[in-house]
């Protein structure tokens, strides 16, 4: 934990939270936190800043917070990405976050299976879980918007050229397609597939919505590398 | 598993060979492979082609093998990674040679714990089987190199700079320093530090030894998902 996400119900005044859940065992086990210790904080959708420790005991922990530094930018960027298997599922809520991609779209593909969709991480709650661990991580304090589109081809045919217009759109898909680009700083509609890959039909329905195929050489990644080497190689 | 490895122990003949461990469950329960089938496989330190299905029971599998393809290309890079904690120490096994990293050399820093040392993780025989897996996951045959350099010092000072050389050499490292440079083809050094980041003083003995700091902005990756990024976005 880099950075300590607070909620607006520990607020108990405009500069004082309280805390008694995980984050007070984690400042009481990893950090060893004392009282007059300086802790980065952020309050989550909000500013970051700095919290002074007022009180520690065992059941709570209070703070006085400074929230004056805006968190950091976000990636210009909508990812469309085909349901991983729900283990996976949780390090890549973790991993967007962290790397700063401000909205995912899951889709259903082919190639996911149809048990995945019946994973409690797919709950709010449970989302909302690894998207702050990912925030913590990377220190930031905005939550990526998660939008869950099942059906496939309603998506990508009524919804997805809207998304896509005014983005260079981009599929990440091995095979025979220009390398995926570097460096960009335009706005980018980008869909990742499930393990094994889109089929040729959702690749031809993907290209009427605007995105077209880029590949990343010709070794097969897991669906957490995919997305993290892409993003690092995009922006 | 993208691609079946086969060792040196499996052959029979020079185009057949008998699988009973893990492998053989695999293709029954995952791939339910039968007679006929054609698989995609490679011999660890040799070719990738593929090979038959000629036989199967509950305990033995026997394939005629085809071997006539290189393995994809490995990066020009000699990687320097801080031990990083058991648990991910196993993914960035897999992560380093699914990408395609010929020789990592893991050495201590002032923020490794330890006990990350006694880790079983890091016996010859652990470390393979997560190689392994990375290579199986990318399609490549070839084991990275791993080195284990358990003192920094020594290391860095003695035999740091001829590995250096002839190389561009980078330490990954968050602060003010020039942008991690994109799309190179020439030969890297790489160090990767640990959570928690080198301290000045080991910053100071890789720049003696040929290392400059560059970073990736101001979010802190996990080491995994920093590995990733730096690879990606450096070839």
């Amino acid at each position: 934990m880099n950075l300590l996400l607070l909620e607006e119900a520990d607020f108990i005044a405009a500069d004082r939270v309280i805390l008694r859940d995980r984050r007070l065992t984690h400042m009481q086990e990893v950090h060893r936190s004392q009282v007059g210790d300086s802790l980065r904080v952020g309050r989550i959708g909000g500013l970051m800043g700095s919290a002074e420790l007022l009180r520690l005991d065992t059941t709570e922990v209070e703070l006085r917070v400074t929230l004056d530094q805006p968190p950091p930018s976000k990636l210009p960027l909508t990812m469309v990405l085909a349901l991983p298997r729900p283990k996976m599922l949780r390090r890549v809520f973790q991993t967007v976050a962290a790397m700063g991609v401000p909205r995912i779209i899951l889709v259903n593909s082919y190639r996911v299976e149809k048990s995945f969709w019946q994973t409690p991480f797919l709950e709010p709650d449970a989302i909302r879980e690894q998207l702050i661990l990912g925030l913590e991580q990377a220190r930031d304090s905005v939550l990526p918007e998660i939008i869950i589109e099942k059906r496939f081809k309603p998506f990508v045919e009524d919804r997805l050229p809207a998304i896509t217009e005014g983005t260079l759109g981009l599929v990440g898909h091995p095979g025979n397609y220009p390398p995926c680009p570097r460096g960009l700083n335009e706005p980018v509609t980008l869909a990742i597939g499930p393990e094994g890959g889109w089929i040729p039909y959702e690749i031809d329905l993907l290209a009427k919505a605007g995105l077209q195929p880029v590949q990343l050489g010709e070794r097969i990644l897991r669906v957490e590398t995919a997305v993290t080497a892409l993003l690092a190689r995009l922006f």
